[in-house]
Parts: C-alpha cells; structure tokens; sequence
C-alpha cells in the first residue's frame, strides 16, 4: 500500500479515526441509537466496536500498564470474536442506549492517545512484538475502513426507513450524462493469475494468488443503469418465475415492494427513491444500486446473459482498470455516478458488483492465525462475492484482488450489476 | 374528580403535561429512542403520542384555523386508532430516530400554546360544543397520566436491560421495615355494588355500577413479599408443574431465570434485583412485584390459596381504603414500600394486583361514541384485571373501581400479588 | 345421569368403546394417521390415548398381575399429564405412523377384555378401592365420549382439507325448513343458581353450584343462520374494523378466505362449504357454524347486540330447555339442523355457542385429586366458555351445566352463535 | 448408459417403476402418508409424483386421446413446477390422506399401460416428436430412480423418528473388517477436464465439459469412518467454536444431540444408531453417515485437513475408480460397507461425499429448455455439491459427473466425508 509507505503511521492513524467521526456530524444524537434490522448497527456502536479493536488487540496486550477504559465495554462492542468473550447479542445492538454517544466518543479519544503513544514504541522498536503490533494495527486500521462503508449504508438504511426521510448531506447531486451504449471486452481463453499480488497489506481470504483456467468470455464495460432495471420491472420481470431461482421466486413473494430497495412508486409521478441527498426521482442514466443478488442474476437471465465470475471479473479488470481510481468514499459524493462522468469502465467505485461466485477460500488459504483468524474465513459459506468497491469504500481500502460477500438477499450496501456472457 | 373542581383546567392542563416531561428529565437523549420489547414504546414516542392526542381529538376539530404542527406527525404518534388512519407498526416505533427528541419539545409546546388558547374558550363557552370538547380534554388529560405510568415502566427497562444498569434517581431507598404477618378480611357473602359511582370522570369499562352476588370469602390485608415469593422459589416452585396453568408451564420453560422480572442471582450473594435507584440486594420486606399472572396464579395455588376476583378486590377495598391515598407516582419513590411503612392495607398504590377475573364487559357497558370507542372495549379478551395502582400511576388518575388489563405473560409493569381464600 | 343406573356398567362401557371404533368406519386406513394442524389429533391417536386413559388409570392401578399390552405405548398415548411422564410432543402426533391402526385395535381389544374383568371386580366389592375405581371408570368413559367429539371434528377437518372432499357418509342431508324469526326470551333481574347440580356425574369445573345476580336480559330462542351470517359478510362485516376486538381484528388480516371455516365462494355459484356428506351449496337456513369467538362477537356486534354470559345462557336454557334431547352424536347426522326441524330452542345440540364468559374456576371449585387434577383446571385461562352441545357430542355426555372451552381463534369444532341482549 | 442400449426400453422402464413399488414393499400403508420434516415426503407421493411426471410430460402431450387418470391429481403431486400450475404447499404434503395408497397404485398401473404403448410408438418412429420424446422418457426414467433414492432416505426418516424403531429389512448387516489407514492419493497441478463426457444421458447441470487448472493436491483414498468421527466427538469437536463456520456455529447450538443424525447415546452402553435394519451399536469401522456440511467441515478443520473441490474429487475420481460400481441401491445393502469390504477406494456408492463446492453452474451450462429447464437450475444456490453416490442410489444412474446438492445443514442423506490436503 504506497499511502502508507508515503504518510506516517501517525498521520494514517489520525486521519482515519477522524474520517469515521466525521461520517457521523451529520447525525443528530438519535440516529446514533436505533438499529431497524439485524443486518445494521447503530452508528454509535460502530464507533465503539473499532475503537475496542484497537484496545482489546493493540492496547491491552502491547501498552505496558495499559488499563482498559471501562471493564465493561468489551461486552457491548466486541462482534463475533467468540475467543474474546460474550457479548450482547447482535440484534440486541439497538437496545442499548448506553454507553452514550459522549461516553464513546470519550471511549475513542482515551484510546486514541493511547494507541498514539503504542505507534511511537512501535516505530522505534524492532524487536519481534513491534512486527506482530504493526500487523495487528494495519488490520485495525483496515477494519475501521471497513466500518467506515457500514457507517454510510447503515445510517442511510436509519434515515430512508423513517417516513421523514432525512437529508444526511444537503448538497445537489451532480446529474448524468446520457448514458452510452454498453461495449463487450472480449477476454481470451487461458491461464489467469488471480489473488493478491505484491507485499502490501490484503486479507487472508485474497491468498494465495495462483492460477486459474478459464474459458473464453466477454464483459461488459459499463454497470447496469436504473433505466435498464426499469425496463425489467416495467417487462413484468418481478412476476415472471423463470427468471429467478427457486430460492429467489419465494424471496420475491415477501417484497413489500417489487422494485429495487429504497424506491418509492410515488402517484402520478416517476419512481422516487431516498438518496442520502434526500428523495429524489430515480435517474434513469445512473447505475442502479441495492439490489439483492437474487435480483442481479434474475436480470441478466431475462437479459439472456449471466453475471461474471469473481475471477472473470478480476483478469478483466487487470486489463481495464488497473489502477484504484473512482467513486469512492474520499469523494463524498454518496451515490454511484454516471458511466459518463468518468473516463473508466466502472469496475472500481460506484457500487459493489455481485459475482456468480460463491465465497469460497481459495486454494491453500492460510486463514490468520488466533483471533484474528475468525475475520474471514468462519463466514466462507452461503454468501457470494462481490467485486470493485462502491461509493461508501475508502479508496484506499481497496484493491483489485478485494472480495466483499453478503447473503444472496441483502440489498443495503451499495450493490449493482455487470453483465457477462 | 374532586381535584378538577379545586384548580382550574389550565393549570391542571399545565401541571399534567410537565408531570410527563418531568419524568423524563433524568435520561439522556439516547433514552428517549429505543424499544426493547414490542411492549415498551421510546419515552419520545409516549411525549410525542399524548401530544397527538390532544392535537388530533381536540385542536383539529375544535380549535378554528388551527394548523396542524407537522402534517406527517400523525403517521408516527396515532397508537392504535384504526378510525384514525395508518401509522408505524407498533414494533417499529424503536427504529425512528425522527422526529427528534427537540423536535417533539417543540411540538409539546406549540400544542399546549393552542391547547391552553382552546381550553380558554371552552372555558367560556356554553355552546354543545364546548361540553363535548371539555370531556375529550378529560380523556385526554387521564390519557397522559396512563402514559405517565409507561414512561416510568418503560424507562426502568430500557435502562434495566443495560448491563451497566444505570441509576435513574440517584436518592437512596428507604427501607422496609421488619414484615408484620398477614390479616384475614372476612367478607361476607351477599349483594356488593361494583364499578363506578359518582358523576366525576371515569373510564367507560368502569360502567355501569351494577350488582353483583359474592360468596363468603376472605382476603388478606397486605401484598406478598419477596421473602415469601422467595421461599416459593426455594420450594421449587418454578420446578413443579403442579402449581401451574397449562400454559404458564410452557411459558416457565422459555424463562431464562427462574424468579421475578429484573432479578438476578450474583454469585456469593443474595439476589439482586434492578431499580431506578440502581442495581440492589432484593428486600425480603419489600412486597414482591414485576410477576406475571402465572407467577402470581401459581404461587397462590403452592399456598393452598387463591387469588381474588377483581369483585372480591374491589368490595374489600371499598371497606378496608375507601380514600385514595397511597405510595403513588406523585411520591417519586418508583418502587413499591413496605406494609409497615403505611398505615393502610396495601390496596392502592405500590403495585397493581393480579386478579382471577378475565378482563370483560360489565353488563350494559356503555362503549365511548365515536374514535374514543377505540380506547377500551376493543381489548376485553384474553387478558386479566388488575387492580389497585402503583407507584408508577399518578395518584389523581386512580379510583376504587379502575380496571387495568394486562396479558398473562407479562412482567414490565409493577404487578405483584394479594392472596384469598 | 339415568343411563348409568338403567344398564349394566358393562353394556355401557362395551357401547361407548364400539362407538369410538363405529366414528372411524369410514375411514381409509390413510385417514387414521394425519394431522393437518396442531389442533387435530390423528382418530388412530384418539382410539389409543383413549385406551391408555383406561390402561394408565384403571388396569394399572387396580387389576391384580396386569401386564401393559405394551410398555412404549404411554409415551405414545400420554396427552399432557404432566403427572405420567414424558411423551410424544403434541405436535408430532401426525408423524407417528407406528403403532398401526391395527395394533390400536388389538391394544383395544386387549384393554376391553380386561377393563370387563375388572368391573366385575368392582361391581362385587365394596371396598373403598372399588368406590374409586367405579369413579375413575366414569372419568374414562366420559373422557371417550369427548374423545367421540373430536374424532368427528378432526375427521372432518382432514378430510375437507383435502382437495378431493372425501364424502364420510354418503347419505343425503335433509333439508332446512323456511327459518322463522327470531324471539326474545325475556328473563328477570335476580339471583339465579349456576352450576351441577344433582348426585350424578360431572366434570370438577362444573362445581359448585353457586348463586349469581343477573341484570335483567333477553335472550334469542334460536340460533344465528348461515343467511344472517352472509348479511354480516355481503355488508362488508370482515372488512370494518370497527366490529371487531383488536385480537380479532389482527386474526382475520391472516384470514385466507373471509368466511366461516370450510367456506369456499365458487365462481358463478352461491357459497359452498365441506360437510362430512361431501362438498355442498350453503344451506342459508341453518345455523352457522365453524366460526370462531371472534367472528361471533363481531357478528353480535354488528347486530348491535352482543352474547350471552354462560351464567346468562344457563339460566335461559334451565328454563326454555329443561331435558337432554337434539340434534347430537346418536342421531348421525353430522350438521347442525335448522331451528325449523324441531320443536325446541336449539340450545342443546347442533353447535356449542360462544358465550361472553373466560373460562375461570366457579367459586370454591374442587380441583380432581391426584392425576386427574390436570383434566380441567389447568386450562382455566385464555380461553371461552362454549355451552350447549353440538351434533358431534354424545347426548349422553351432556347437562345443562357443562362447560366446554376453546382459545377464542379456534373454528374445527361446531360452534355457532345465540345472540343476546 | 451402457444399459440402455442393452435391455430394451420397454424392459428398462418396467424395471425402474416396479424397483420403486419393490422399495415400498415393507411398508405399512400408514408409513405411506405422513411427512415428519418439510424435507421428507410422504413415500405415496414419491409414488404419485414420478407417475405424473410421466403423465404430464409424456402422455399428456404425446399420446393421441390420452384422457388423464384424474384431473385433480396434478394439483396433489406437481413438486416444484411453477409452469405448471398450482400444487399442494411442500409442506402440507404430509397432511394427504387422499389419494389412498391403493388409488396411487392404480394410478402407477394405469399410466404404466399407456406408457408402455406410447414406447411402442416411439420406437416406431423416426419423427422428430419421438426424439423429443424419447429425451423426455429418459429424463422420467433418471427422475424416478432419483425418487428412488429419496424413497430410502424418507423412509428411513420416517421410521427412524419413531420411538419403536420399526426394522424395515429383517437381515443381519454384515460387518466391517478392521478398517486400514488412510493414504493419499497424490495428485499433480495441471489442467484436468471436468464433466460429463460421451453422448449418453447425463443431466444438464454436468454439462459442459470443460478444462480446469488444478493446484497440486492430495485425497484421502478412503472415507472417514465412524471410529475417526467419534474421535472428534470425544475431543469436544461439538463444543469448540474454533472448527466451525459462523453459521454451523449457530447450528450446533440447536442440535438436541452432538452427533450425527440417527445416533443415540444408550446409558452404560456404546453409541447406538438407527439403521433400516433396526437400532444397533454404532461399528467404529464403518464410514460415518448423516452428517452436514457443518459437521463435514468442522471434522476436516479440526483433522488439520479439508474437504475436497468437486472439481478435485471427480478428477481423482477418474484415476482411482473410473468404472461405476460398488455398494449402491441393487445390493440392497442399506448401510455403507467398510472399505475393507470392497477392493475400491470407496469413490462410488457407500455416501454422498461433500465437497468444498457450491453448487453453481459449469461454464456455458445449457439448462434444459421449456418446464424441465426448472429440473436444476433454479436450485444453483446456497448449496453445496456432493459427489459419488451412497448405498440408496441405484448404481444403473450414477456417472462419475454426477453432482448431488444439498444445504449446508440437511443430514437425512446418506452423506459423508473424505478429507484432501
């Protein structure tokens, strides 16, 4: 990772711990609180969880005297790391209305100091620790970034679930170009090399690169728009079972509304959907986003094509896109922009792109070891990958290799579509 | 209601609705946003509700080019009132971070402004009207005052389900003093009058006083304590399937402690149990509450006794306390006291008592006309009288004859137990 | 009850057990098995519980060297004595295809030949084991003949819930006579004395008799019609909120088809229903059946009128219809007749009527001693009183007094409505 | 298919059926109807259901003046098609008492009759219709023997969840051998061909073949028994997060017993099992059987090892055991055979291995066309492949492509585990 090799640890540190606060000024204290579905937590204990990442992993084992903040935090911020302890149960998140938000942001100025102090023993060390203590911090760091793409799609799911629907961000949109004519790159047959390459920073679930056969392909250079996924809904696609899987055909039964979530059919006008900028009538132009993967692969069937594979997708974006440029969270601009706007092909930035993968180790993956080993790998079943980072993803959290997954029916992180054959 | 004839309307108007806030005024503004259970509403809800209420039933109707304060406010603050339109699922009332704690202050005020401007009119008006608009501005005051009750059992679960349990009133209890034995009333058999007598405000379930034939019986002239629910729990008796009805026993099996609602077994110690004054030993002079009916059912069947008829209840107390004076809200003691703290028999205040009758219609039930029919006839079924009051229930707002209802199962209110035979 | 003195206890027990075994002639041997909801037992489930009762509470206890047919089948027939030990869970019923309808049968005839040995014993000691044995024997009897009800119930509901509408007895239905208005009977203010009264038999919950005061009431001297009935529909009754209970209301939003359970409108015809005679139009002057509480008390309420107490009920039926006689189990009719086809008030027989009462304990109730005790006390909660009898009711099961109990959603049985005033 | 071209068509197709009804030979009709898992059907509907498919998809449209045995027949055994029409809920099957066992059988013999002259016709036939339809029989001949397959495993189930444990095949299992270690088959890198090869029947989910690139691997050359999986039951497998993923986590903690399906622990004895040959000790030598996903993975985990890509299994699969035989449905065995009872490495037959695949689509899958495009496609989610048969597949319909696909979570298969490194 150049950033890090130009920029202090110091700074780095600093800076993204300022980055998950400062996606939080827009919320008045009560938005910090609630947790309207299991899948989301409440911002404030997004800000709490990362903050006992870098106490309960950095602080408590390598700061010599270092006492915890308050002993009984780890109960409300640990996650899932069943090797450190109970914790309140996952969908229990919304209940707790202490720590308050003050106290947390108390919690996260008392280790930041802290972990300052540990950066300045870990840069001047060189002993084995002071290694061990440098890989933990990049994995904090990275799990922040992390949470920071959770903290936008959960504190959107909060305000475009409450019939006022906030604006979190009072600035116009920019608007779309007309949108071109998708093209087809053609990939050739053969050996590709898929995995993270290189010595920086990756999660174990992007190891061990190696090579994989596949056969001839193309994919399409530009996402699927609102106006397209409009003429599906509009081709009674939503009530046509041989587009959709089995399992697909009963999720649909159980939509309130059959359409991409966040629309809204407003009377005698256009589809509405709530933006983070407020709600507003859906551009047609502009990639559409939260659809479940189910909804993904029902459209490219009734397209007659497919999704691509994740490795598909990434030998065609080591040609197309080689560099970590786009829509990404530094922009604020919390919404996928137009294939127009941009000179690329779409692939980084603007929305997560559901595979036809399963998220499967890949092979000899060699899963971290202790704790930190239940990041990836436990959830290396019934999800599918997504591909190229959107609008809520620190640029320089991503990566080519990067492999995101969810559940086949989760539609509130910033998801879209790409079309293979 | 002798207190309506003393002080005026606008200043019992004004002393209700500070009553509420006032109740509130020890939380932080996380407090005021959660809903634990479906049971529980988010204290902002309970302030944003009773304001609706009187805005919906009285401003709107009767207060002339009245606007409304925000015409989207109904969708969030209508509880249950069909006639009344839609609204938020109950259960979803926690996820709705807006309006905003402030906002709902604001809305507070700006209908008390115009709710003391309307009762000013209704004060010098003899018009049909005004008679009409004067008994929905009654309904209305009694309405917050049963919210009064919630907020204060709603409040202490939001906060009692927090494991850092926190302190609602910092003021340390008093406590009990030694436990006397319980009295025997003996009742004898014959003609009672039960429900409402007089002409002051009550609820149209209280209609119409009527007589009733009671066989001899006897009730006991204080509540159960915690030390005797104790030895109930020493004997086993969340273990034998004897002392419980059919469905209390599957409810016990789903029980994750086998004792009162709020209590909890500290290793090495006594049991503790959680107040708003904070977390404490339990009293064993104290009486015991937070039971459910089955709890109370069953323990007075392990005693080889009997819980009362709501009957029973009400003719021993017409005798035995005919005044309404007690350990009530007004007191802000939020948790019930001993008998030997009082001169009187425990039949008002401190906890409302479980009663053997189910809650129905007493003959020639006079529903309320119009969307008020909404407030009580609709749920007579499957629940169970209780009567009595607590400590949560304001003084002002109780009578001999009020009928609160409850389903079997639960525990968040201040229930508790008095024995017959 | 007459019938015990007039035949020998031998005659009657031999004639109550062919009864069971007469019910389930018509049945394949696939019908014997299932359970198509929890409600419903399997009639080969029936045949043996019913049989265990006898084996479990009378061979065991007081047959000198009886060994039980087998030892495994109390886990199979035990129903919810928690007293006996563990057992199939309720609603597995249906999954247990062993034993075979021909083992029940020979598990019968092995318990019948040797319960005949043991009223030989009993009717020829007079110690006191006889005296209790004779006792528990009426138990069992009594509890085959409701085990005869709900064979006819259960039969019918897994039969009509099978698209091939098996016919149970092909015989034609006779037909209703042109229905005549409904008459008020008129009853007086006073006390009036409920409950068993006599030396005979009956359940515990039928004691004691006791003295109630009534308001002054009237009562209808027939039973609601399938005509009435349509009227509540065809004007909109399940779609206005405003008559039903808030429980009721929240049940019929899950409603598949807004009718009376076995109800099904075929396109172009009159409504059609499922009788145990086959698939046929609604009858519009017989009574209504297959509703539950809450579709009785939203029909009494649309009428502007409401149900009877059970107190109310029994007094009007001591005095309107004194003797045991209808339409029930021994006539083999299986659907209620029209009020046109006898010269009675319909209170006996053809449907059991929702009453307004909770089924609690009368005053000083007597709870059955030992294992029994589970019969009927344990179930004194969240429920209502039925009273009168159906046509699926042995006429010698039934008295004036007798109280039957359903949760207020429950439709399999034949339940009807008597309105009151 | 070797056999096909062998044995005439009209030998084949009277083989297969009459193999199915052989199959429910020892059953009780009452065995026939009930369904004690939404995964298990009622073996009458197996019945019923291969006998509509041929109906439906060949007689229906092929044979001139076909008249349908009974027009509401499809409603009952239609499975999944939704092009179809509409069927009984999956669940509910279990709640058919009609159409009766016997009903079936004549609907079996019925169609077998036209079935057999519309063979006739097609072996007479060069037209295009008798391709189709050739196509489609052998599609009903493979879909049959696959209800096979679930008739053991459903009947097993059935008989296997009643507490008396009704033998279904009277003989003495053989016994296993001592078992031998387990070695590895080494396997080189490279690219391997994956899928069905040769123009005989193969299902579209095995198509098309293509090209892989393999990392170097190692398989194990026999499956895990008994003794090996009861080895991680002891070391606490069931009870240590740190073997299993995050959702197998979930699942065990709902397990009623740590162990595979069907085992019992017998108090002061060895671990028993339900077997079709009645409850017997658990023979360590013995392949363990009905275990998940969860279970597969967590052993492999715990082993230090893994489980195998299908992709891996089946180019193994190809050099150690390319000819099909082994312990499959015609030696009527019932239970996997030890390794030491066959000279093979256990490959084919014996279990269902499960494999580190999800079950997706090959490249360029060609689904079916028209209403057997439902037959696999619409199911390629959330599931995990298996390979090579078990002791319920007949033998005449394995190939070494064979993909089975289950959740993660199903056990009433007859599934195990070969480990690879």
């Amino acid at each position: 990772m150049p950033t890090a090799t130009h920029i202090s640890l110091r700074t780095r540190y600093t800076q993204i711990r300022q980055q998950s606060e400062q996606l939080c000024a827009p919320l008045a204290t009560e938005d910090y609180v609630v947790q309207p579905s299991p899948d989301v937590s409440p911002p404030k204990w997004h800000l709490g969880h990362t903050t006992w990442f870098f106490e309960n992993f950095l602080l408590v084992p390598y700061l010599k005297d270092y006492t915890v903040f308050n002993p009984k935090y780890p109960f409300f911020f640990n996650s899932y790391y069943e090797s450190q302890g109970p914790r309140v149960h996952r969908s229990h998140r919304g209940n707790m209305t202490r720590p308050s938000v003050e106290d947390i942001y108390k919690f996260r100025k008392y280790v930041d100091q802290h972990l300052l102090e540990l950066i300045e023993q870990i840069e001047t060390s060189d002993e084995s620790w002071a290694t061990e203590a440098r890989f933990t911090l990049e994995v904090g760091l990275q799990h922040e970034q992390q949470h920071q793409e959770l903290l936008v799609t959960d504190i959107k799911y909060i305000l475009g679930n409450n019939p006022l629907f906030p604006v979190y961000d009072p600035r116009e949109p920019s608007r779309a170009e007309l949108i071109r004519l998708a093209k087809w790159i053609e990939m050739d047959a053969g050996l590709y090399t898929i995995g993270h390459l290189g010595d920086d920073f990756c999660w174990d679930n992007e190891l061990n690169a190696h090579q994989v056969y596949l056969q001839e392909y193309a994919i399409q250079d530009r996402l699927v728009t609102n106006g397209e996924y409009l003429e599906f809904m509009l081709a009674g696609g939503y009530d046509n079972h041989e587009h959709w899987l089995a399992e697909g055909w009963d999720w649909v039964k159980g939509l309130e509304s059959k359409s991409p979530l966040y629309w809204y059919a407003v009377e005698g006008k256009a589809w509405h959907h709530y933006t983070l900028q407020g709600f507003r009538p859906v551009d047609l132009n502009l990639p559409v986003t939260h659809v479940s993967y189910f909804e993904a692969d029902a459209f490219a069937r009734w397209k007659g094509l497919r999704l691509p594979t994740e490795q598909e997708w990434e030998a065609a974006c080591r040609v197309a896109e080689p560099q970590i440029s786009g829509n990404f969270l530094e922009q604020n601009h919390w919404h996928p922009h137009g294939v127009g706007q941009r000179v690329a092909t779409q692939f980084l930035g603007d929305v997560w792109e559901w595979t036809a993968s399963a998220y499967l180790p890949y092979p000899n993956y060699p899963r971290f070891k202790g704790a930190l080993g239940e990041y990836n790998g436990k959830f290396m079943i019934n999800q599918m990958v997504l591909r190229g980072g959107s609008v809520a993803t620190p640029q320089s959290h991503m990566r080519v290799s990067y492999r995101n997954f969810f559940q086949t029916d989760k539609r509130w992180q910033f998801t879209g579509i790409r079309l293979a054959r």
